[in-house]
């Protein structure tokens, strides 16, 4: 049987290739379900347009979403344009590199100092390994490295009232013990018989067994429960005399109360998330890479930069869009229109969209996130706290600071020194960009010493709330049953709405994709059944 | 109190520098202990043998031990000469690119065909981000990049008498199921009150909210502790369906008891390890890039290949070393020798070295290893499992396999087959380099089909028990405390030893380091306190 599956695989492999032959293998029981294909989508083909003519659409924002239906429409014979409010693409996935210039709607500009070589993602910074942008990254020849999404050398740092805090404890200290104390009593409660209605006998015993290694536990002391499988420190949580030609000394762990009490086990999940799993990637020198990459293949003369979308209307020919760009008013007509902007921006856009359309794109809450990149000539990170890349998060208004995933021992660096949502977002967002970096570098430095205010060169902060034409980080829908998303992911008769917020992985650039291939394959079929 | 300690510390630092500061920091209870710094070393100064006159130490083996002893010594004005038996630098920090031949033991020749740019490791891979190798990458300008060390898209592979035999399952889905049941069954206890000897009212309630989290579980059923805190699976593991523009479907998850009776859980205490926890580094272009760049640095000169030693002795005056270089027969004459070729073979050496220090070198135990690095001309792992580096893991003889931690998206890769050890290496050891690549084939296809045969432009193995001047991967001391390491620890007159197998890291380019670096400050001590 084997042998006969394996022929007929080969040949299934041959003349499909290997998505058909893994999902035939998937039918067949043969893979895991976790080999599950990205929602399927078959390229246009030259062409395929035939007798159909030439049909035109032009797209609203040049962001991954407006990107992708445009260099997917091409592929099948398709006229695009695209216009883009910003001067540059990528939407949320915006580098920003020394030169740039920014102005917020506040009237605040701001202009990158970062040295030659130096950037931040000031927006999108991550790709997990299964999203499609990774397949386009491959089709644009976007070369990626390493994420560093996962450090164990990265802090944690929880205020509040408990013993742990205002402390900058290891991931791996707080890992090591919150992992054994879990073990610990997981261990004693089984085999005290406390789970003996929910597993068997040698469930029970693998149970245990499994305990030991996980968190690195004792052994049973027979007619001892309580001194049983006591966790009692490893030297997995680290050293305070590293092993050498003498043996190292573990440190110390922490209590057992100390380690729930403060929270620091909580932040562990993070790193079995689908999304956020290593590995992870990114784009050599920046996320923008990948719109950039986008705007070549389709063609620059095709993306219409700074040029402001001022009406949206549906026609009795199609759609009739009208731009502002610099001091020049135009006017474009096409088939068919799909915005791509978020849709609070969507929402404001004059036009002769139906009420209900307006109400279904201001049903859904926005978020605000903020970032600020620090640019550094000495990076203290790895000479003084040997962390390479990675993330330490604080409870505090800072949340979360990345350390450069590359570059490593290079002169320079620049450190995320925030990135926050929500609330804390807000407070920093309300700051000029000089308090918002001088806030940060206090902060900073209660995790990470005085050295987080020295050897600062530059820095660049965004805040999404206010950054032009787009004015939010991501949006959430209070309900996907209400009506309002339906609306939206069909057509209002020629405009069609893509984006991640059209997707069930918002706040990806793997949300936009999916969300545009589907207008792109929406649009063809209407085209095409005609 | 707080400000005073900073001002304190900015004048530490200013004065003492970055490490000097943490220390301080330290003892002052402001930084945790897992800022402890490796052990300490003070570089020699130039000049610094000063009236004590030139001293000459000839060093067996160019292994990553012999070139830091020659590297230290040279900074403090010794004159050094190190004689190295294979014709490259590195020892088991060997790095096999396209052209290089060699020779085993048992006279089997191989030549490796890899490709312009690809490269396998055949023995040491990875860094932690806090071994001292990294200071000296850095001292010594190799660049460095993530060792991609855990990937939830790569494979467990159990082959045994449970329900999950056989299957490639992702590791995202073994930490799912496993963190699932484990925080089900944790909460549940604690719930019931089983635990409540151990832990107090308040704990109670945080290990449950911690559970909910750590393994994505329901809530409390009221009254129905069977059905409270249930793990029914979660995105986590992976979709059937993925998100799109409309929701994903997550797998279901393997049931508890199948999931503990495959041991796939076992696996993943291997990611809190002190040593193997991301982030992991290694140099670009290959491990050996790092004794290359100590060889430029010390001087090509004093550096002699194809030089076994065939005679060590002590003498009067210091140490004589005879060694046969092609066909010539040399001898040199110097104040100290340091031996850092492994035990097992340093005792083969003709010496006049005590009877009880030849039985100190032959006390440890020689572990094999064995490795193959296959070339594949399409990256069928990154193309159809959409894996970017990481480690699939089998309990079959393969043990371990790497996928390429860089060079995504490119054309060619080369794959660690297997990385396997004891008897499994020696199975593998113990065939031609042509079976070799069959068995590992066969075997890796039961894991990724049978696009794991197809593409294969070239492959080359090592087994380390038949290297030549090496035979063994890495050896283990029965006991540290029976006499034979402290003996080896201390010179034998003018003989000194060094090597990974005398400090605590075994088998880490860390431990050759450090064990170098105590010899040094030995060596100089014992010449300046004359």
């Amino acid at each position: 049987m084997q042998q006969t599956r394996r022929d007929f695989l080969q040949k299934v492999g041959v003349a499909g290739g290997a998505g058909v032959m893994l999902h035939t293998m998937g039918s067949l029981g043969m893979t895991s379900a976790a080999h599950a294909d990205t929602p399927p989508f078959n390229p246009l083909k030259p062409g395929s347009l035939g007798r159909h003519g030439r049909k035109s659409v032009v797209i609203l924002g040049a962001g991954v979403a407006g990107l992708t239906a445009a260099y997917e429409l091409l592929k099948g014979g398709y006229d695009v344009t695209i216009l883009e409010a910003n001067e540059r693409p990528g939407g949320r996935a915006w580098t920003v590199q020394g030169g740039d210039r920014a102005t917020d709607t506040v009237g605040q500009t701001q202009r990158a100092g970062f040295s030659r070589g130096q950037w931040m993602n000031a927006g999108a910074g991550r790709l997990p390994q299964h999203h499609i942008t990774v397949d386009y990254c491959r089709e644009l020849g976007v070369e990626l490295e390493t994420f560093v999404n996962q450090n164990a050398h990265g802090y944690l740092w929880r205020s509040g009232d408990h013993r742990l805090s205002g402390q900058a404890i290891r991931h791996r200290e707080a890992k090591a013990d919150t992992y054994g104390y879990v073990a610990e009593l997981l261990a004693k409660a089984t085999d005290q018989g406390a789970l003996d209605q929910y597993v068997t006998t040698e469930d029970k015993e693998r149970i245990i067994s499994f305990a030991r290694s996980f968190g690195s536990i004792g052994p049973k002391v027979p007619g001892d429960p309580a001194a049983s499988f006591k966790y009692t420190g490893s030297g997995r949580r680290g050293y305070s005399v590293e092993p050498g030609v003498t043996a190292g000394t573990p440190t110390a762990p922490f209590s057992l109360s100390d380690v729930f009490a403060s929270g620091i086990g909580n932040y562990f999940s993070f790193e079995s998330g689908w999304d956020q799993a290593m590995q992870m990637l990114h784009p050599k020198g920046g996320m923008q890479a990948i719109s950039e990459a986008f705007v070549r293949a389709i063609g620059r003369q095709r993306v219409k930069f700074g040029a402001l979308a001022t009406s949206l209307q549906n026609t009795a020919k199609g759609v009739e869009v009208v731009y502002q760009q610099g001091h020049l008013k135009r006017k474009i007509e096409a088939d068919f229109a799909i915005c791509t902007v978020p849709p609070q921006v969507a929402a404001k856009i004059p036009s002769n969209l139906p009420t209900e359309v307006i109400t279904a794109l201001q049903a859904p809450t926005v978020t605000n996130a903020g970032k600020i990149g620090i640019e550094y000539s000495r990076r203290w990170w790895e000479l003084d706290h040997k962390i390479y890349g990675g993330i330490t998060n604080a409870n505090n208004e800072l949340a979360n600071m990345w350390y450069p995933s590359g570059g490593f021992h290079s002169k320079r660096g620049v450190m995320v020194g925030y990135y926050n949502t929500g609330s804390s977002a807000n407070t920093y967002g309300a700051l000029t960009p000089k308090q918002r970096l001088a806030k940060a570098l206090e902060q900073g430095a209660e995790i990470h010493g005085e050295a987080y205010k020295q050897n600062v060169s530059s820095a660049f902060s965004v805040n999404w709330a206010t950054v032009k034409h787009i004015e939010g980080a991501w949006v959430g829908w209070r309900s996907r049953t209400d009506g309002n998303y339906d609306r939206l992911v069909a057509p209002t008769k020629n405009v069609y709405f893509a984006g991640d917020w059209l997707s069930h992985t918002i706040a990806w650039q793997h949300g936009g994709i999916v969300s545009a291939r589907e207008v792109v394959e929406q649009i063809h079929q209407r085209v095409t059944s005609r």
